[in-house]
This record gives C-alpha cells, structure tokens and sequence, in this order.
C-alpha cells in the first residue's frame, strides 16, 4: 500500500471511529502506524487531508458498486437482486459509510470538498439513470435520483439513524415497491425487459 | 427565551455552520451572546451541552410536524400533499436539519446521545405506522420504516448530498410512486379510507 493510501485509510477509520474532531495529522499517524509528520509529508494542510480521504473513499465505494454490477449488468440479471445486493455491500461497510456522512457534511462547509463529494455522486447517479431507462421508467432521472435518494435514506437510517438495519427480504420487498410505483408494473414479474 | 434555550439555539447554529468541531463552550457563550462561562453553567460537560441541544432540537422538529399534521390528519386530507408539506417543511429549515444529522453521527459514538436520539425518532415512526395503517397498508410496520427512510434519503440528499433539491411537484410524484408501490393502489386517485 502507497503512503497515501495508508494516510487515507486511517483518516477513514479516524472519521467512522472518532468524528471530523477526532481527525488531526498527529492522531493520522498513530493510527497508521507512521513516524510523526507522516500524514503532513503527504496531506500538509486539513483541507488536503480532507481532500485525500474522500478521494480514496469514492475510489473505494466505485470498486464496491462496480463489483456488484452498477457497471452495466449481466444479461438476464434481476434489478431487484442487483439493487438490494448494492445496497446490502453498503450497508455491510459502516465504517466507510460512516466516514462519507462526515464528510458530507464537512462538504457543506468546504466549497473544494463539495466538488469532489458531487463529482463522485454523479458516478452512482448516472448508472442509475440508466438502470431506470434500461427498466423503461418514462422518466429516469427523475427516478434515478430517486432511487438514489432512497438507497441512502435507507443506509443512513441503518447506520447513524433511529432505525434497524432492513433484513434482506424486507430490503428486497422495500426495492420491488418502490420500482413498481414508478415503473407502474412489478420489475419481477416479468414481462418487462429481458435483462 | 429561557437561557437553557438560548444555549441551544445558538449550538444548533454552531452544529450547523462549523460542524462538531465548531462547537464548544466558548463558541456557544459567544455566538448567544452571554457572558463567559453561561453555556458551563447550563451544561456543565460536552455530554451534557450535547444532550441539551438534542432535546431542543427534537423539541422544534415535533413542533413542525405537528404543525404539518402528523398528530392526526385533519379528516378528508390528503395523504400525499400531507407527507410532502411535512418534507418541504424539513428542508426549508437546512440550519436544524444540518444539526441533527451531526447529532446523528456523533450518536454512533455516545450510547447516552443515542438514547435521545432514537426516543425522537419514534415520535416520527409511529406516526407514519399509523398513517400507512389508515391507508391500508398491509405491513404498516415496515412501511412506515420505509416512509421515514425514504423522506430521509430525500433530505439528507438535497442538504448533504450530492443531489438537489426537488421541486414541490417532483416531491410529489416521488411520494405518489411510493405509496402506490406499497398499498397497491395510487392514494391520489380516491377509492381507498377516506382521510
């Protein structure tokens, strides 16, 4: 592993672990197990810092949801299955989701972060519109953002909210209602498109 | 304005606008505008001050909801302009929401914080458990569950996320296509319990 990937990789378990406050270079170090002055060789200020670990973490998560099919899915794959299987590989890391909540948030205070937090939305937004166009939504980037806007407000409720992880069937059940109320046909039930 | 309230209000804002780090205090003695050492006063440890504006913040959102109608929809009201006046009521006020998110993380870390955090949440769980019951759900336990995820995902994305804010009428749809894909029937179009 590169420096910088170490340097990220601890900032992640720092941010899910301790919060924005527990973040610093010194407390970076440790957690990596690097010299003192490591994490500033590599990220001299806390905005490169900041920078540096959301970056690793949409490269993370892009590998994650690559892996489970966003990058266009096998032909003859179920949507539902392969929504609830992206969703359930989320749910799964909490740290690393914990740790993107923080910097979401940080992004709303930090113009540079911001850029790169929508940049890397946009790599799950738009497979997502065309899953629903692939499906035959009549209006996909609604939906899609839709389907977006779901999928966190699950993984949120899960993870930081008031609410239980969904077990699977319930995540299942929870998907086919929603792409059913906007596709205005149940996605398994066949009869839709092939894949 | 009690000074306890005060306290509050001017960490709400500090949550906000600087994040968990802003917040201290110094920083919330200064943003009310009281004299050193007043916030101390009123909540001698950061668990506590924590714990103050959690309880005020849970206090204002109860109000807002009850104003949108969740104790019991006047008879004959719709149930889908209903929930999405209650969403749009949530993310005009960006301030509160922002700070209840960051309370949401730093519960992931204070069992005593999660303790309040998830009482709150349950006055905005039973109240969509029972609505979808009136509406004819057949699982109104996990479609409340669902209700409140998706409103949710909906808020943290338009506030913290990478998406926008929808207009009122994409709201709208959203909410139409959710219900209709969890009661089997669009509730816009008449023919279901007449609330």
């Amino acid at each position: 592993m590169k420096r910088s990937e170490a340097v990220a990789e601890a900032a992640i378990s720092l941010l899910a672990e301790r919060g924005m406050r527990g973040l610093t270079h010194r407390a970076v170090d440790e957690a990596a197990g690097l010299p003192p002055g490591s994490t500033s060789n590599v990220a001299r200020t806390r905005a490169a810092l900041l920078e540096l670990t959301l970056s690793r973490l949409t490269e993370l998560e892009a590998r994650v949801f690559a892996g489970a099919g966003a990058d266009g899915p096998p032909p003859g794959a179920d949507l539902i299955e392969l929504l609830a299987g992206m969703l359930t590989a989320q749910l799964r890391d909490r740290r690393r989701t914990l740790a993107r909540y923080e910097l979401a948030l940080e992004a709303t205070r930090r113009p540079e972060l911001r850029v790169i937090y929508d940049r890397a939305g946009r790599r799950f937004r738009d497979p997502a519109v065309a899953l629903l166009a692939a499906a035959g939504s009549g209006d996909p980037v609604r939906h899609g953002r839709q389907l977006v806007a779901f999928a966190e407000g699950v993984m949120f409720d899960a993870i930081a909210g008031a609410g239980a992880e969904p077990s699977p069937e319930d995540l299942r059940a929870g998907i086919r209602e929603l792409l059913t109320g906007m596709l205005g046909r149940d996605p398994g039930a066949g009869g839709g498109p092939s894949w």
